[in-house]
């Protein structure tokens, strides 16, 4: 996340009016058990994914989510008609590495109880998106005014998850040093189509040296629903990037003279292929702002 | 092997006098149960260990034995008198990637029973050499009148268990397609050293393409026991080496445009640095004549 994308950030939530009045006043009959749950967080040991998601849901959290509960997992979220779900599930089947399915709810039921028993996607995530037509309308803080009986939500892994192992194996992560939005770019690594879904991989590129580059296999490989194993290693140019320097998304980072760029599948990818079908309605997370699970980390290594 | 080297092998075979003549005639005390493991043998399944052991002890085999029972670990040979057995055990101890071992014997015992009940270090190699403060003066196909009651054997894990898994993982070896023995240099990675043994590790090196280098860093992490994972990736200029087609041992391979230079620590750098110290004694298997153990390759993975 970029220093700048964070001031535009807390500013809008400075400016939000609402950010003390708890939003199960606008809640549909799904509503939240919300005051059984912050009686039963009470009486046990404090879950740092439960409290990260009751921020968002009253509104005290509003921007990233980059170092809340640093050890839970985090996900990417695409909400989709049931009429596309089917084909994007298919998508995801068939591209685990950019696509790693975390959870998909049942069609129109907001609670993904295989996250953390009280998630409810209309409220957990700081901020989302709703685009129309594929084009972006709003960047509300709840979904709860958007939702429909025929919506289905897909949470997909993150990178959070995989670059907590590599700063816990020792790995230094240049966009965290430099504090930027790790670099993405579109390849010329096409995807496997399904049905409507069809588009080149996104990747995100972390530089280092030979023996990080061994360990980082070594370590992301145990985590491959958070992406896996890097996708390519060194020459840029072989997966169609031009300019290691010109990222699409994300900011640039130092790449030095002992060091060779490490490219791995990106959770941009399915929002990018997504995207350029231009659904008729769809709604995401904002960039960095994702949900916070109950998966540990840990708990999702291979082995 | 290469070719030249192997023809000169083989020519030395055909014109050895005693290759009908049983070696059990020489044999100390502590002679090999032959007779015995024989019988045994015919009313078992066939083990291919065992099985080219015994080629070895009956002079049928005296070249190289690469291809020699592929599911079965071979081992490289390091024998040193016992007053510098210790150093060089914790030599392999402090330098587990370039000096993996497989075994080590009783001072005086010239049986390895835990790679194979009847395996001889005297006889179950093809073909060994005997060096004198340092200076190669033997090539014998025993070392039965050479063995000391002071004498250890190392016998340290080569890298043909894990080119097998490579193989088996679809990546292809470019010195087995150009048949050439694997390129290996002298790099400037310094070993730790442990009483009178220091020196450089030395590599080998296997071109491949980015995908093939994730999957190889995979594959061989699992045989840490075998040299395990690379040690080095692409930039040679990093690790000391000026001219990646000047080998310092083995010969050059083709690298195509797509492809790295993936080095792995070899065998060699025990070898290399036991003759730097120039021994009084030493014994070793003869390049490319290994020992060839009962244990399979797929026993070794560590996951």
């Amino acid at each position: 996340m970029d220093v700048s994308n964070l001031s535009y950030l807390r500013v809008l939530m400075d400016v939000a009016s609402d950010s003390y009045l708890p939003k199960g006043a606008s809640m549909n009959d799904l509503s939240l058990p919300k005051a059984v749950s912050q009686a039963a967080l009470s009486a046990q040991t404090p879950n740092p994914g439960h409290q990260a998601r009751l921020r968002s849901r009253n509104g005290e959290a509003r921007g990233h989510t980059a170092g809340v509960a640093p050890g839970n997992v985090q996900g990417n979220l695409m909400v989709l008609p049931k009429d596309l779900a089917s084909d994007f599930l298919l998508f995801c089947q068939r591209n685990p590495r950019p696509c790693p399915i975390l959870a998909v709810s049942e069609p129109g039921n907001p609670m993904l109880p295989s996250l953390g028993e009280d998630v409810d996607i209309r409220y957990d995530i700081p901020r989302y998106r709703v685009y129309k037509d594929g084009v972006l309308v709003d960047e509300p803080y709840d979904i709860a005014s958007q939702w429909r009986d025929d919506l289905v939500s897909f949470v997909l892994g993150c990178s959070f998850s995989f670059e907590q192992a590599l700063v816990e194996a020792g790995i230094p992560l240049r966009h965290l040093e430099e504090q930027r939005t790790v670099p993405m770019y579109r390849t010329n690594i096409a995807t496997t189509p399904a049905g409507v879904f069809h588009g080149p991989m996104v990747v995100s590129m972390r530089p280092m040296r030979a023996a990080d580059i061994v360990r980082a296999v070594q370590v992301t490989s145990r985590f491959p629903s958070v992406h896996g194993a890097p996708v390519h290693i060194g020459m840029p140019h072989l997966i169609g990037i031009q300019d290691i320097n010109q990222p699409d998304f994300g900011e640039s980072v130092t790449i030095h003279e002992d060091e060779m760029p490490v490219f791995w599948a990106c959770g941009v990818t399915p929002q990018s292929v997504a995207m350029a079908m231009k659904p008729a309605f769809c709604l995401t997370h904002a960039p960095g702002s994702m949900l916070v699970t109950d998966l540990t980390n840990n708990s999702l290594a291979s082995f």
